[in-house]
């Protein structure tokens, strides 16, 4: 059995984009198994078990992440991680993987997919909600697909918001108060607010948002006004509705799980789409297991391990 | 984070039915989070995920465990598990154990947890079904708390069976057949059948039985008319309803959930318990997740370890 300790060393982002887009399209076709990601609340946070098999990359297994808002004290990241892999014919464990840095990667890879199939333009502005380690992943990846003409940055500490912009020396990135950064060709949201923050008036017509903060019950950045306005593309309709950025105006009866234009996979495989160029289009993402064992498929051609012994006793 | 290759080895029986019976304790008392087993189908077999925290061991964790029948013939066993620990106040991943042996081990000590306190004899003859890696673990369990005169071991493979009484030479143990072993004090039965074996006929008033096999949909050891006459304690309702001894009875209407008396953990805390001597009591037994917790935490205190790296990447 081989361990993982640093496996997105080893991951080159385009690589992952194109994973995790295969994963979503698997998920659009209805070739995965994933059964519903479950809670377990924790002292001060909780964790969540996501198990999957994605029988077109041949590989199964179960992800654990906690979430502990006030880790950042303790000197931890908020979201660690572990991924444990299984042979599907046998269900031998094959490997374990560090999944810390892997499921900020994957979550950006994601909404660089869904940016690349529902952007109405290839350039522009990018807004950014939050300066932590998703806003990070989420640059990186959707600079692969979209041309980043200026990154605006908000974070409710503005020291954190300068110390994200120090990052990219090469790029064209300033920080702006909340309203300036809304206004964007494409937006990302990843803070973990449960109060919404981006306004509707605020989101100029075309605009496409990547909310991916909401992932849990009671989370929510974005205006209900701005949701029954807009075009929602989820990445799983069960998840998100539970824990999703939907899942607040579901809850409080603003919006129902009908008013779900489609999932991301249905998009990829085109069966539904962005309707037209003035649309604003919202990818919900909560995160999903089968695009963690997309990010591991990635990892385990290339990353460093370290061999363990895994024998049966008595 | 450590990997315990072997955590089996540190384990000693005594400490490990008193770390399960606990366990059963609290969940007796609703003192554990515990969402219920989900099942991931793979080709040949299954994998189940078995998240849980226990307050009062402090300890947090996921057990992810395969089932796949004919694994014999490629050598291996046909349950292979791991569990991932986490801090509770943090979420971080502290300890990853092989849990295959621990595995057999936890469910033999579920199984001698019960019949401590359900059978109505503390001493006599011990029939098995099956001789397999639970029947092996059941024995040495059961003979912690219950005094073994004779014990009488049937298998569907006659050979499998004497291989199994050959590794207790200082035992009064035979081979019999199936009617014969059934003819017990306290009876363990622990085969992958999916089919009743025991008939109903074949069990003597008093009998205590350990059902330990069912642990799926569809899977079943024993005649419904033998449940219908017995007292039913099962480890978890929704999990027993769900793939213990019960549910294929249940699924056909020749029982219902309100048929089943407790749980074992309401047996512990004295809420429930054996109505007389001369009832027939079954524990129906599909291993939970809390228990595989409670083993855990006997191996993390003798167990050899590798320190193995976890850094949070970027």
């Amino acid at each position: 059995m081989r361990y993982y300790p640093a496996p997105e060393s080893a991951i080159m982002m385009p690589h992952l984009i194109e994973a995790v887009r295969e994963a979503f399209i698997d998920h659009g076709n209805g070739s995965c198994e994933m059964p519903p990601k479950s809670y377990v609340t924790l002292p001060g946070g909780d964790f969540r078990t996501m198990p999957s098999y994605l029988p077109g990359l041949r590989i199964a297994g179960v992800k654990v992440v906690n979430v502990h808002p006030d880790n950042r004290t303790k000197g931890l990241p908020t979201v660690m991680g572990m991924i444990i892999l299984l042979d599907p014919p046998s269900g031998k464990p094959v490997a374990i993987l560090n999944a810390t840095a892997l499921t900020d990667l994957r979550t950006g890879a994601a909404a660089a997919v869904a940016t690349e199939v529902l952007s109405s333009e290839k350039t522009g502005t990018l807004g950014i909600i939050g300066a932590g380690r998703q806003a990070l992943s989420g640059l990186l990846a959707i600079s692969e697909v979209f041309q980043v003409e200026s990154v605006k940055v908000w974070s409710r500490n503005e020291k954190t918001a300068t110390r994200f912009t120090e990052k990219f020396p090469d790029l064209n990135i300033t920080v702006t108060n909340l309203e300036q950064a809304s206004d964007a060709t494409v937006l990302l949201t990843a803070t973990p607010s449960t109060k919404s923050l981006i306004k509707d008036e605020w989101i100029a017509d075309g605009t496409h948002i990547n909310a991916i903060g909401a992932d849990a019950p009671g989370k929510q950045e974005l205006d209900p006004n701005l949701l029954t306005r807009s075009q929602i593309f989820v990445d799983d309709r069960k998840q998100a509705v539970h824990s999703g950025e939907v899942n607040v105006p579901i809850r409080d009866g603003l919006l129902s799980a009908e008013d779900i234009t489609g999932t991301l996979g249905e998009v990829l495989i085109g069966k539904i789409g962005r309707s037209d160029p003035e649309s604003v289009t919202i990818f919900d993402s909560t995160g999903i297991a089968i695009t963690d064992l997309a990010a591991a498929s990635v990892a385990l051609q290339k990353g460093s391990f370290i061999e363990l012994p895994y024998e049966h006793g008595f």
